[in-house]
């Protein structure tokens, strides 16, 4: 079953976009090299459904990404909703914002099913046990800057592609693309914690769950700290898993919402500003959904931790 | 990026509907010019999913519409989320009634990508800068009446398209399908409203929305009635925009919902029957979402106006 | 109208899966005579995304499933939304299990499609009046065991059909894809219990509703009775309908929802336990929505009865 390719599965998607870049409202590019650069965001206008598009695209097409909406104490936002029923691969070996992307002159964080070849945390992927043989390969980049062709040298020699089967897919915060791919993260954030709390990842058989779209911010920070607040303060997550150490499994839950942070309840800008804008001196327990619930399909138990805050939600979109 | 066609675009939904006219519970018929009829809820049957895709007809292929529910105060009503990337174009180059379709023996209100070829109104395609080139029509008939080639004449001429290449699409507001289309306008609802008090609808960028889908009433006029209730009581919109002067957004957002109407609280039904059944004789700003937030992306703001009044949803159908 | 056929609809969609059995976590097997078995999740893992593929399969492609999310007293469960508008053929002829298949070494009960080939049960065929005429059957099981050669027999019999146009979709109510797929049955649990209590199921236009899909249990017997609960408890479904008895349908609907049985309260595993575990001993008035309500399209009237208990879906979810 472990045979799926996320970079084959998502390429379905950029397909699709690469159709019909009007209606995505991107810019398609290709470089001298044959890589192909597809704006969804930065300088192309983008979109919700463009959002929902990227999302797919880094779960590896093994998820499914929809809007409807929520109403967080009278304020309604849309909100994305995400399933995938391959919670480790889908989640932590593509949509994990994992890589970084650093040549002489482009840095970037990069996300997407092309982690799957260039195994990047080699640790994470040991621990999962999955690697794409695909010869194509697709990064998510959250950047306000195109990638040039040292990246694709990179990309080309840590993936083992040719230049022409690479696809970079561009997103920036100040984008609904942005803010909607944020959004679409929630299932992740909520895998990601857990993972960090010691539960093996591969245990974890389907996940599903819904965070706010924020609004964009003219300041990349406040933007990029408005969808955070998406994720802390108006992230709900479920996931269904066959876990045996319930003592365990109990502890961990106690640990993983946003809520056991030292800093919840402040915005995420006002708690970015406090550690004087350096994202390693952050508490990390704030990078998690506001609400997890785990299903144990090992004794059919529920165990539930944290809830969302609409409060905080419409603070970080009227006070910001 | 506006080289964007919404009759092409929508072509793709009508064929769709096309290959299987059963799936849909529509009628199809060629008249003898080669223009082709989709009764879509007229002696047709129809249902949601026509009513879905009717929708996604009228917003010219630019733009997502999907069923949910949603709770008004205790009633569970199937609602519709609609999602656009493009609102001054989808909303109202195309999906807007905006063209009075008057031929010797045919009267009907015409919305639709067609629209945008045949450029009624004028002046709001002036204000909109668009136009599409498409040698294809397709044009949305709220009606009870089959289009005749008279009909066909106007459209060819109007639209300057071949015979063969239109495509009428009619619903009767007696049908699921048209109690469908009527809530799935609550986007260009709110967004036709913004414009009326002068906010230039090309500083709009992203709009979401949603409405209940009112069960049919046997009298067209109640019908109908409980449509327009379905946007001025139960529709809430959002709206992403790119605008510079606060104190008019501000200004217009004050005016914008419904509740600023001195018929607010009536029955859509109630106030057309005061009126003589005379729609000039309405109070306009009636027509307007119940609910509709805006988001400005050149400084951060959000500013609300109005809610969704479950109540006047409940009376509209135990009521009428 | 009624010239449409769940079985060809149906293939559409098993196609899709068969296509890509990796994505839908799906085991594809041939038997020697060319049967098709798609084990959708008995040995293969399943999922939301394979669960919401067997909802559709299993309403013979006539209706559409999708997963949003519900808020039970707090606790916020992934939950499926079913519309069609075709319900008498889609939940009656079509998802109904209503086919006990039994051979020598299997039993188990059969829905989908292929039901409207053998015409099982007879009795509801004949009121319905559809018969599908496709060459293809696709057959939806309930089960823990593959079925054999002498069970294609019986389907080739009672379908005429070849072997090698017969599919077989294995469903489990341990796992999600089975746990989703009742769920999904929440629009038929309404319709079936408004034509046992006389209600002819022609009458009924349209039908959309949700349910929660529960989290499944090690014990079958618990996990099934999960299932029945997010039906009997947390199910809720509205109809189109067109009636002219108004006594009569005043009379059925007071009769209709879960909480006029003796039962109502209890969990089902409570319940089936006190029945000495015997299906045939239990209230049927218990297998209903929790809420149901009714349009009548020919007077415009609402009757609803009914609503959902969030308490009691959290107990199932807790207790068991």
């Amino acid at each position: 079953m472990e045979k799926v390719s996320v970079n084959q599965e998502a390429l379905k998607i950029v397909r699709e976009i690469l159709n019909n870049p009007s209606l995505f409202n991107v810019y398609v590019e290709k470089l001298g090299s044959g890589a192909t650069i597809i704006d969804a965001g930065v300088e192309a206008k983008g979109g919700y459904l463009t959002g929902l598009k990227v999302t797919e695209i880094c779960l590896g097409g093994l998820g499914k990404a929809s809007l409807f909406e929520k109403n967080f104490g009278g304020l309604t936002l849309p909100t994305v909703h995400v399933l995938t029923d391959y919670p480790a691969i889908a989640l932590l070996a593509s949509q994990l914002a994992g890589w970084n992307i650093k040549t002489e002159n482009f840095s970037a964080v990069g996300s997407g099913p092309a982690r799957a070849l260039s195994l990047k945390p080699k640790k994470l992927f040991k621990k999962l046990g999955y690697q794409d043989e695909a010869d194509v390969a697709i990064l998510v980049l959250e950047t306000e800057k195109k990638p040039d062709e040292q990246v694709v040298e990179l990309i080309k020699e840590k993936c083992d592609v040719k230049p022409e089967n690479i696809y970079f897919v561009l997103v920036s915060n100040k984008s609904i693309t942005g803010l909607t791919q944020i959004a679409g993260r929630i299932v992740e954030t909520g895998l990601y914690r857990l993972d960090f709390l010691g539960l093996d990842p591969l245990t974890v058989l389907h996940g599903t769950g819904s965070a706010p779209v924020m609004p964009t911010h003219p300041d990349p920070t406040k933007s990029m700290s408005r969808g955070n607040d998406s994720l802390s303060y108006g992230g709900e997550t479920q996931y269904i898993l066959n876990y045996s150490d319930e003592d365990k499994l109990r502890d961990i839950m106690e640990k993983a919402p946003s809520s056991t942070s030292k800093d919840y309840g402040k915005l995420f800008y006002e708690a970015y500003k406090a550690a004087g804008f350096d994202f390693y001196k952050l508490d990390v327990s704030l990078f998690a959904p506001a609400s997890i619930t785990v299903f144990n399909k090992a004794n059919g138990k529920v165990y539930r931790a944290g809830k969302i805050n609409p409060e905080a939600i419409k603070k970080s979109i009227s006070f910001l």
